[in-house]
C-alpha cells in the first residue's frame, strides 16, 4: 500500500497552466496517503495547499492523483452529478491504467501529471511511452469549469439545444484514452465519456456523450465481433435501440471523407444523451466506461506475442498517419480543444501516435491482408450479423 | 534528348479523378517527344486523346508532362495571363525537379503523375520518395477551372474583395512544393506561387499569391541569412517595401498558435497581389519562383554530407510532427483543398513528411542546439539586421 502510493508520488506532478507563460511549471508538494484517503475531518498541511477531508465513503486511495475538485467538496456533494462523474472517471482511469501497466515491466509506469487551468478546473494526464507492449498510451481525465463563449453557444444551438445568449457558465468532466500498441496485430483503442452542464436562464441543462471505438491494423473478424458484442451487451442492458443507433453514429463520426475511409472498425458513439433520466443516463455511461477493459484487454492478451515483420510495421505506421489525419482535420474534440485559449495541448495531442508515416499513393492489393482491412474501412460492416 | 523524354515517358501517367469512384484509374497512352514539342500544326493520334500543336515559340519539350491546357490553346492565347502562368509554373517545376534529381542516383527519378479533374482542369504531381538526399519531395502544379461556391465567395469578400453572389466562374493556376531532406542538417523548404481569376459582373478580377519559407531542424544563422537575403534581393528589384511586409506576413501565417511556435524561420508570404499592374505583378511572382533554386540548393549542397546521429534524427522527426500539425490544423490551402469535392488528396497531402513523431511533453534544454531553434521559432528574428 505504502509502496503503491510512493510509486504514484514519484510520478505525480502538478502543473499550473498560465495563459501568459505556459512553460512556467510549479510542482506542488503532495503528501501521499493522507491526502488521498478521506476518512475523517482532518486538515493536512502541505507545502502549498491544504486538503480538507470530510467523513465519506469515497475511496480516493485508489485514484492516481488528487481529484481536481477538493475531496471535501466531493464528499459534501456526493449526490450531485458533477461529483459522481468526477469520482467515476477517476476510478475508471486508475483501473484502466493499472490494467495496461500489468503488461509492462515493473519499472515502467504511467507518468501522472495533474494540471490546473487558470480559468477553472484542470485534469490528470497519464501517459506511458515506449513500452514493450504499448508504444504510446494516454488515459486522461479533465474537470473543467468556465463560461461558454457565444460561438460555442451557437454550435450547441445548431445541435438543437435551446439556449440563451452566451457567455453561460458551464461544467464539463470527462475521461479520454487512446492506446497505440507496438505490435500491429493488436488494435488501437479510443474511448471518451463525458458529462456536460450549462447554466441557462437559471436552470441547468445537462447531457452525457461518449463512445468506444477500435482501430485495427489487420482485420481479425473474431476480435471485431468480441469487441462489438461487448458493447452491444452493455447497450442492451439499458435500451434495445442503443447499440444499432450508436454503432451507426460511430461509423458516421470516425470518417475520413477525403479518403472515403473510416478511421477504424467503429464501436459506439453518442452525444446529447439526457434520457430517460439523469441517474439512468449516468448508469449507462458508467457501464460503457466499465466495458472498456473486457472489450479490449483480451485482444491485447491474445495478440501481444503475435509475430510480425517489417512490412506489417510499415503498414501500421501508414495507418497511424490516417489516424493523425482524422484527429487533426476532423475530430471536433481536438479542434475545439486546440482553439480554446489556455488549452493544455500536450494532453489533447496525447492521442497522436509516437510515430506515423505518409507515402504518396500507397494502395495495397485488394486481395492482400492490408486490402481486406481497407475494404471494411470503406464499407462498414454489421459485425454481429455475420454468421461464423 | 530522346533519352530524357523516354525517361519522362516511363514515369508519366495520367489519372482521371471521378468524384464517384476516385480509385478508378485510367492510364492514357502518351507519345513522348511529339506531344511535348509544339512546332507545327500537327495532330498526333494517341490511344485516348489528340494533341493539336500550333506554331509557337513555346518550348514545351522541357516540361515534365503535357500541360493541362492544350498546347494549341496555350499557343493561341500566349498573351493571356492564364497561359503565361501555366507555362511559367511548368517551366519552374521542370527546373526544380531536375535540380533536386541531380543529388540522387541516376536511377532515382521523380514519379510524374498528370491528373485531370472532372469538374475542370487538373495538375501534374511530381514525387520522389526514399532518396539518398531527399526523404520525400513533392513539386506539384495545378491548373483548375470551375465555379466558386457561395462559401468561397464569402471568404473572399471577408478578405476585402468586391464580388457578386456566387457561383462565379474562376481559374486558378499554381505551383507548390515541399522538400523534406533526410539529413537533419538540411532544412525543409516549401514554396507556392499562384494566380487567380474570378469572373465577376462581366469583368475579371485577378490576383497573385505565394511565398517561400524555410523550416530548419537545427539553426544555422549563415543559412538563414543566405535564404532571407536571396528573397530580399528578389523583392527589392520590385518594391523596397515588399520584403519587410511579406516577411512579417510569413511569420504571422506559418504559426502554430497552440504551441506558441512558428513552423520555421519564415521567408516571404503574400496574397491578393494586384499592383502595380498585371504584368509587373507576374514578373515579381516569376522572379520569386526563380529565386527558389539559388535560395535553397546551396544549402542542400553545403549540408548533404554533414554528420548526424540518432538524437538529431529523433529531433527531426519531432519537428516533422509539428509540420504535420501546422499543415493539417491551420494551413488554409490544405483545408480548402481537402474540403473541396473531388479534390486530389494525394497531391494535397504530398506536403506531409514520410515519417513524423510525437512525444508527450518533449522539451529540449534551452541551452541545447534544439533549444536554440525553439527560441527563434518562438521569437522570429530579422535575420538581415543581425551583425555577424
Amino acid at each position: 500500500m505504502v509502496f503503491k502510493v510512493l510509486r504514484n508520488w514519484k510520478h505525480f506532478h502538478t502543473y499550473i497552466i498560465s495563459e501568459k507563460k505556459r512553460s512556467s511549471i510549479y510542482k506542488l508538494k503532495y503528501i501521499g496517503v493522507g491526502a488521498l484517503v478521506a476518512t475523517g475531518v482532518t486538515v493536512y498541511n502541505t507545502c502549498d495547499f491544504n486538503v480538507y477531508a470530510a467523513k465519506s465513503d469515497i475511496n480516493a486511495q485508489e485514484f492516481l492523483a488528487e481529484p481536481i475538485t477538493s475531496l471535501e467538496h466531493l464528499t459534501k456533494h456526493q449526490n450531485d452529478m458533477k461529483s459522481k462523474m468526477e469520482l467515476m472517471i477517476m476510478k475508471i482511469q486508475a483501473e484502466f491504467v493499472k490494467s495496461l501497466e500489468s503488461f509492462e515491466d515493473d519499472n515502467l509506469k504511467f507518468k501522472v501529471d495533474r494540471w490546473l487551468r487558470k480559468e477553472g478546473g484542470g485534469g490528470i494526464t497519464c501517459i506511458l511511452q515506449d513500452g514493450t507492449v504499448f508504444e504510446k498510451a494516454g488515459v486522461n481525465t479533465s474537470v473543467v469549469t468556465g463560461t461558454l463563449p457565444q460561438s460555442a453557444v451557437q454550435q450547441m444551438r445548431a445541435r438543437g439545444k435551446h439556449m440563451d445568449d452566451g457567455p453561460l457558465p458551464f461544467f464539463a468532466a470527462g475521461i479520454s484514452a487512446v492506446i497505440h500498441p507496438r505490435n500491429p496485430m493488436i488494435p488501437t483503442i479510443h474511448f471518451n465519456y463525458r458529462y456536460f452542464e450549462v447554466v441557462n436562464n437559471n436552470s441547468i441543462q445537462w447531457w452525457f456523450g461518449g463512445g468506444t471505438d477500435l482501430t485495427p491494423y489487420y482485420l481479425n473478424e473474431e476480435d471485431a465481433k468480441h469487441f462489438h458484442r461487448t458493447l452491444q451487451e452493455t447497450c442492451n442492458n439499458y435500451d434495445p435501440t442503443y447499440y444499432a443507433k450508436f454503432k451507426k453514429w460511430c461509423d458516421d463520426y470516425f470518417n475520413i471523407p477525403h479518403r472515403g475511409e473510416r478511421r477504424g472498425i467503429g464501436g459506439i458513439f453518442f452525444d446529447d444523451l439526457d434520457t430517460p433520466d439523469q441517474q439512468e443516463a449516468y448508469n449507462f455511461v458508467e457501464s460503457c466506461a466499465k466495458s472498456v477493459i473486457p472489450s479490449y484487454i483480451p485482444l491485447v492478451e491474445k495478440h501481444k506475442n503475435d509475430g510480425y515483420g517489417y512490412a506489417e510495421r510499415q503498414w501500421q505506421l501508414l495507418r497511424r498517419g490516417r489516424y493523425v489525419e482524422f484527429n487533426l482535420i476532423y475530430d471536433r474534440g481536438t479542434k475545439f480543444g486546440l482553439y480554446t485559449p489556455g488549452a493544455r495541448y500536450e494532453s489533447i495531442l496525447m492521442s497522436l501516435p509516437l510515430t506515423a508515416r505518409w507515402e504518396y499513393m500507397h494502395q495495397p492489393d485488394e486481395d492482400s491482408k492490408e486490402g481486406r482491412l481497407i475494404e471494411v474501412l470503406r464499407n462498414p460492416k454489421n459485425w454481429l450479423e455475420i454468421k461464423s
